[in-house]
């Protein structure tokens, strides 16, 4: 019953319900399951996981298993694991696929070297039409999956991508070189994933070839492998802004506060500073009470504009939608927005502080400040992210933290600084 | 010179470049660029300069250059313009793209009928491989991509898709039946682009029909169009965690107050409340004015813990790694982690609090209200997202205003409140 039930599903799907069981039922599950589908799930599975399930499998059911695998899945499987079971899945390869995937593996990570397939599909440029076809029927050796013949010259460079639609549609006497894509868009293997995913979204790709220092063909990253790393680079930028490292929904309790707590040790260094700053105007909150009351409002107005500029700003440069060209367009326009934000909203509080307090005065200062801090919130929301990205950081990494930093440290400041040469 | 360099660029490359310099320069380049790929441009144009752009071109020269775009792409262009140009454009399409575009529109925005191509290479389940291929080539209406050869029954309903690459490996007389790929999942017309997009990325499709109410085949939508979706519903969903709603780089200064400003105005209600929750503790504020100064450090790390596991879910949700089956462990997982966090921190600001102000009660106080907003911000990170997922609400949408206000209450509370009965 569990195995007809599995058999029904999708690799995929069975290394999702892997994921979301926990540890006890994981090694039940592992015991009863005979499925044949093993490679295929593991390469499906969450990073964070596959040494445990690689480590509680048979060790000759996990070599049928990734024979079976493509090489550029086996990279992908293997390039994380531990020595020892690193070496138990290369033995397990052919000669052919092995030399594939220790060539990958010479790639730096996160590399197009890394991310592509060795079997390309590969015609010389004079060929026909005709010709292809005999030659796809007589090979029994093709990829599972390829949606292009690419043409090469005698050294492997590539020259242009047919697709195979275009090719089924056309005469026999036709040559492939007449059929070749307009758009064609060699990658260089050390180019890093988020360009690979970049270029096969902006250019919908489907398959692009990928060359090494001399031009030549050494394999080809297809569209679903890029759809990966684009949704892979998405998580990583979503994570890094709320300052949360490599996280899985199957990380225990240990694993999780290990990724989380350097980045709050980082807050709580950021929060002490901004205690500093208001622990210059003891006198002033001593005496007016209700600067203590509002100065919360001043940080937090400023932490949510702030947190608004930084976050469309590090997605404008993930997209490549922020660049120099439009650059001092945007931060003119960030400035703007904060000023006018600023203004109603000083309005607004001004007003709501002289009718709480009674005072004219504190609602004067309390709008002041707001200018002044959703001004600042503006600028360190967009220039923080562009700088980091100037010193090739990633710009998504904890800029949150520093952009409220910031807004927390000016907006105390120019509350109780204002109220301290107002009030006192 | 400009018409040289600009023909050499893709598209999608001119769209970016219209979309990065300013208006004037827009008018400019739109007056002076007579190149053909004006279709193009516009459907790889940002929805929010379709308009301006539009309006800008000779109408003979916009109707030409839709009539040669996939009926996906015009649907894409139409669905948001108003309706004097949406008329213009569909007035210039050939009967039958008419037909299969105003069909599209028919169904709910942001469905597979919206993202579908009605251009379907079909064949009878009984047709062999040489007929495919005699069909193709005698065929001079196909589509300008496809990978599969979708298999349908006498009343149009699909069976199965051959990939391209497996029918040009076989000989002639092999039936397309016997090629069929293993993963063959239909979409419905009204299934939400996120479904489809989880659909393509979860499984690996590369195009996949779609039917109507009765199973029958009315298009195909293929991956170049669901990653594009994919790569949307990213940017929704990071962008909604910080309050902002639908924003582009082009957006001038009172189009990006308007986007801003709802959500600030929001959380100038919450920010308020927190100062409602200070202001009952005047009398201890007023007579230990370090309370003051050291109470933002128990919201900030309370806010941040709480984004950090808010931000976590959010993406788990997306992915849909985080489902009935493991919420419990992750809840309470997420309660442990803020247990140990809390306990973590508040031993260093215990000894902190106390080295600062000489008392060891402040730093008690500080210590135990930083174990209790820790545990809290654990708790609503992970349960405001999930909660609004049961409502059928977006959990991106604005939760991060939500879990710092629970964070600034309870943080304020529990540190004044405890102050309030061991220091008074
Ligand atoms: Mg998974
Ligand atoms: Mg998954
Ligand atoms: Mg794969
Ligand atoms: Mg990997
Ligand atoms: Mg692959
Ligand atoms: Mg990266
Ligand atoms: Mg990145
Ligand atoms: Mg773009
Ligand atoms: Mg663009
Ligand atoms: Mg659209
Ligand atoms: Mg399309
Ligand atoms: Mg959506
Ligand atoms: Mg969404």
């Amino acid at each position: 019953r569990l195995e007809e039930f599995l058999d029904g599903l999708h690799p995929a799907d069975i290394a999702d319900l892997l994921e979301q069981i926990d540890e006890s039922e994981r090694e039940a599950f592992l015991r009863l399951w005979a499925g044949d589908s093993v490679g295929e799930v593991l390469s499906e599975l969450d990073e964070g996981l596959r040494e445990d399930v690689i480590s509680l499998l048979d060790p000759e059911r996990l070599q049928a298993a990734v024979r079976d695998l493509d090489t550029d899945d086996v990279v992908d499987l293997v390039e994380d694991l531990e020595d020892v079971q690193k070496e138990a899945i290369l033995d397990a390869l052919e000669d052919v696929d092995r030399y594939a995937v220790e060539q990958a593996l010479g790639y730096p990570e996160d590399t197009a070297g890394r991310l592509m397939q060795r079997d390309v599909v590969t015609a010389p440029e004079d060929w026909t039409v005709g010709q292809m076809i005999d030659f796809l029927r007589d090979n029994e050796d093709l990829p599972d999956q390829f949606y292009h013949v690419t043409l090469v010259d005698p050294r492997m460079v590539p020259l242009g991508n047919v697709t195979l639609g275009r090719m089924l549609s056309a005469r026999r006497s036709v040559m492939l070189r007449d059929l070749t894509e307009e758009t064609f868009i060699p990658i260089h293997a050390t180019e890093s994933g988020e360009n690979v995913a970049y270029a096969f979204n902006q250019y919908h790709l489907i398959s692009t070839p990928v060359v090494d220092d001399g031009g030549r063909l050494v394999g080809v990253i297809t569209i679903d492998d890029a759809m990966i790393v684009l949704s892979d680079e998405h998580e990583e930028d979503i994570l890094r802004l709320a300052g949360v490292g490599d996280a899985s929904m199957s990380d225990n309790v240990m694993e999780t506060v290990r990724v989380r707590l350097p980045w709050l040790a980082v807050n709580l260094g950021t929060a002490i500073l901004a205690s500093v700053v208001i622990s210059q105007f003891e006198n002033v909150l001593a005496s007016v009470v209700a600067l203590a009351v509002l100065m919360p409002i001043v940080a937090s107005m400023g932490g949510n504009a702030g947190t608004q500029a930084l976050t469309v700003a590090v997605r404008a440069l993930a997209t490549r939608d922020l660049t120099g060209s439009n650059m001092l367009r945007v931060v003119r326009r960030e400035a703007l927005v904060g000023l006018v934000n600023g203004v109603a909203f000083a309005v607004v509080m001004g007003v709501i502080g002289w009718a709480w307090f009674g005072s004219a005065v504190i609602g004067a200062v309390l709008g002041a400040a707001m200018i002044i801090n959703l001004l600042v919130a503006g600028l360190s929301g967009i220039l923080i992210p562009v700088v980091l990205e100037r010193l090739k950081l990633d710009p998504a990494l904890a800029s949150g933290t520093f952009v409220t930093t910031v807004t927390d440290v000016v907006g105390f400041f120019a509350f109780l600084g204002l109220a301290t040469q107002v009030l006192l």
